[in-house]
């Protein structure tokens, strides 16, 4: 029987508090719907008394049945020498209307007398009367203990009697907080079997990740008996972030003996991660344990070989299982393989020694040289193969381009012109278009002369541009690297252009985009 | 007494496995020359039987005289049913003429059989044979048992068979590696104790990311008696990266009774992390333990608070030890303690309350809304300040700029030609020029009108150029957000600029570079 462990997130609180991280109320109730589909036991959502706009957010979110999950409003002890019910943010946290409050308080000396400025004694009394007075309104209440570690390194009597004062109060749990992130496992564990054994409460553990030790220092609190994990779904947080859920979650459920969400969820761990990156505007890193890009692709040759052998050789976990995929990547240490997969894709007779294959790696390695990189972009990749093997037909022919801009504008919208002339099977098409920039006003130019040959290439679109700054050192004159991501509906592919100039690494780009979309067709239309 | 780890840093070898990093001979000579100057005692620095490049800079790597750190080649053990002089592998490695050897083998019976395809018995001849071989050379050899821990639970007899194997050929450290990142710190520890007291040589530990446990493993083990850590600096690895070093060494050095690194270069650990990642051209993720961006940025306003009264409050170390430095961010959450520090860099009797504050806090409000971010800006926003508070004076007044990009490229260096007019105290200056690329073109136009009227332009020049599409949905269309990094040798400079065209983005952080250099020596020379 696995033991079920309590998954807290605080990504729409504690997560609000990261470097770049803003969410609009939009963004807020997309998160939520996210972590309730996961199975996410609580969802702390804001902080009512430090950020007015959260009041709108729990107006808003009552109107969202949830699932799984409990709705949490997070604030602090009632202020010095008040009544409870005088205080502003006890009152807006009332008004949150959230079935569980959580509460924190100080447990670290030096925090009540030099930063709250209060007496050891009336900083008790703020604990008890605070967590007495949300019990008393029936809410289940949280209380996290702030800097408990600290508090307990600097003087252990005083936060053991912290704990006891919201014990005291009716706390539902208690939450040791490892606020500034610098404890060790070690310390972690012992004093949360001290708590599980003094209090016969509830024990929750809340970690941040400022000596990377986040992850490592929940799951040691697991061991030692804590049954709630407070995080943040990926990771968000003050400085390094909070204790990642993504990562702990797996952890705890795949490689340990507990249920932390429904067994049936664990496919949508990747997913939903992606999703609140997206949400956030934020790239999950890609190196992220169990949910990241990368965190089953495969590089070096050796791997490669090994897990087309035997998958676990290389992976510890199969990735489907997190909802993730594996991976190889192309490059010129992972051999041939991988490369030759991409290869035989096109051309199915042709062998790791065959001297077609050979001059495709000789092209490959002089274009990653010049800055090119195909990981990303595979379909340019299968174009520079086909133009190597003697099966790509240009499907137009370039005569010029050309591009104007101005400031001021002629008009507000469109900033730059461009004139292409083409020629397609020998007929001229002359055009003209206007855009938001150069490249955009090239990009129209293009397809207004391309779609009069190939009225087909209407269904296919862009759907991302991005540009990346090779060599920052030369900046304005530095080589540019551009991605640009296609679809038309069924197929997504993406094509990389690189120079000097961001127009023409562009129209590299935008060309392998179409020809790669048209060649798609031709292909089709033959079988 | 602290005791002495060794730190061995693979950055050039497994990091080299890791999405999207890719060195080139001058890349890897800059960083050697860069974890020798931090203390590092081993840096692997290739793999020259799989990479055949790595010979050209192993030739050229002997040229740099190192302080402190010893260089490594890396390959595998013989392969099966030869002799150890006969393997092109072995050949390579003897090539690459390092005073040091890591040689790896095979621990996990399942992948001798099922990967090598050979016998248990035939493995431990590998071992053995390949590690006397390069004993018999002179090398100093550390042994790098793979995937030893899952080999240990498959087979513990057999895993523990492998290293007696490699200790009988002479190694001089043992380095127990969990290739796959899945291992448990308690299993990392125990064995790690075992191994030790079983052959009585120095043992390693080699950790992977893949459950985001690498760090504490390798503090586990080093708990456990392990005298070398192997890892990569900031963290590069296949998967999900290797352990990261620039979070380890600090963890052991300063919250451990341990000496990694020389106690004065403590301070390095910061600034190489980021020159690291500059060669190899990646972010540094902001949230990076002790070396990121936001390692000791707080946004929380109670953390501000907490943060100016008592700064060990909210820090777990003060930043300037590790060569970092504490941030205060600008947002909405974080009150207006940040904001004012900043307003009152240019007007100290201004207060919260002041009307001017609370238009500029306006401005900043709609141009956040805009896409603008001025956390990496501060040099714009400071300039926006000054416009509010009508101290800005205009330096110049464009009258028009115009670009023109073409393909064919008239020639093949400068395929774009900027016309621009402007106007300084009434007297025109009308100029072009050409460049990479239309920003280029304009950027050098416009410094070549201005230093005309202020030739102390002439020592400022940009350092960094990054482009950002915001909203990657409207492709070629989407805003982008320009930064630009300036320098006159002594400061340095951020600016920023957004707009869906990048030519306009470009000109409006462009001009807020030059404007705030000469607001910088205006003032000055008021002083």
């Amino acid at each position: 029987m696995k033991r079920q462990i309590e998954i807290f997130d605080s990504t729409l609180r504690d997560g609000a508090q990261g470097e770049g991280i803003a969410f609009s109320v939009e963004d807020k109730l997309s998160i939520v719907k996210a972590l309730d589909s996961l199975g996410i036991a609580y969802i702390e959502a804001g902080n009512p008394g430090s950020n007015p706009k959260d009041l709108e957010f729990f107006e808003r979110v009552k109107h969202i049945r949830l699932q799984s999950a409990k709705l949490c409003a997070f604030g602090s002890t009632r202020r010095r020498d008040i009544e409870v019910e005088a205080d502003a943010n006890v009152v807006s946290l009332l008004k949150a209307d959230t079935p569980v409050v959580t509460i924190f308080g100080k447990s670290w000396d030096m925090h009540v007398t030099h930063i709250l400025n209060t007496t050891l004694e009336e900083n008790l009394k703020m604990i008890t009367e605070t967590v007495r007075f949300f019990k008393q309104k029936g809410k289940e209440l949280i209380y996290d203990a702030e800097h408990f570690f600290d508090g307990y390194k600097a003087n252990p009597a005083y936060a053991f009697e912290t704990l006891k004062a919201a014990a005291e109060g009716g706390a539902d749990c208690l939450c040791l907080c490892d606020t500034n992130g610098g404890a060790h496992p070690a310390l972690i564990a012992e004093l949360t079997t001290r708590a599980a054994e003094d209090f016969g409460i509830k024990i929750g553990i809340h970690c941040h990740n400022d000596t990377g030790l986040a992850v490592a220092n929940s799951m040691f609190s697991v061991d030692a008996g804590a049954l709630q994990v407070q995080g943040t779904y990926i990771g968000f947080g003050e400085r390094c972030g909070n204790a990642n859920l993504s990562t702990i979650i797996p952890n705890l459920q795949l490689k340990g003996d507990y249920l932390c969400i429904p067994e049936d969820r664990l496919s949508l761990l990747t997913p939903i991660a992606r999703q609140i990156a997206e949400i956030a505007n934020i790239n999950l890193p890609s190196g992220e344990p169990y949910v990241g890009m990368s965190a089953f692709a495969h590089k070096g040759g050796m791997h490669i070989d090994g897990v087309n052998k035997v998958s676990a050789s290389f992976e510890h976990i199969d990735p489907e299982t997190v909802g993730n995929e594996r991976r190889f990547l192309m490059s010129e240490v992972s051999g041939r393989t991988t490369l030759m997969s991409i290869i035989n894709k096109i051309d199915p007779t042709l062998t790791k020694d065959s001297p077609q294959t050979k001059a495709i790696m000789e092209k490959l390695k002089a274009m990653e040289h010049k800055g090119y990189q195909f990981e990303a972009a595979q379909s340019s990749f299968e174009l520079i193969i086909r133009k190597e093997l003697g099966l790509y037909k240009p499907f137009f022919e370039l005569e010029q381009y050309k591009i104007t801009g101005e400031q001021p504008a002629l008009n507000n919208m469109e900033s730059a012109t461009a004139v292409i002339k083409i020629f397609v099977d020998g007929k001229e098409e002359l055009t003209a278009a206007q855009g938001n920039g150069p490249v955009h006003a090239l990009d129209c130019a293009l397809r207004k002369a391309l779609v009069v040959f190939y009225p087909s290439l209407s269904t296919a679109h862009l759907t991302d541009y991005k540009v990346r700054v090779l060599e920052g050192k030369d900046a304005t004159a530095a080589t540019v690297r551009v991605l640009i991501e296609s679809s038309d509906g069924e197929d997504v592919w993406t094509t990389v252009g690189v120079s000097s100039d961001i127009i023409e690494a562009s129209w590299v780009a935008l060309v392998d985009s179409i020809e790669y979309k048209l060649t798609k067709i031709h292909e089709e239309s033959k079988e």
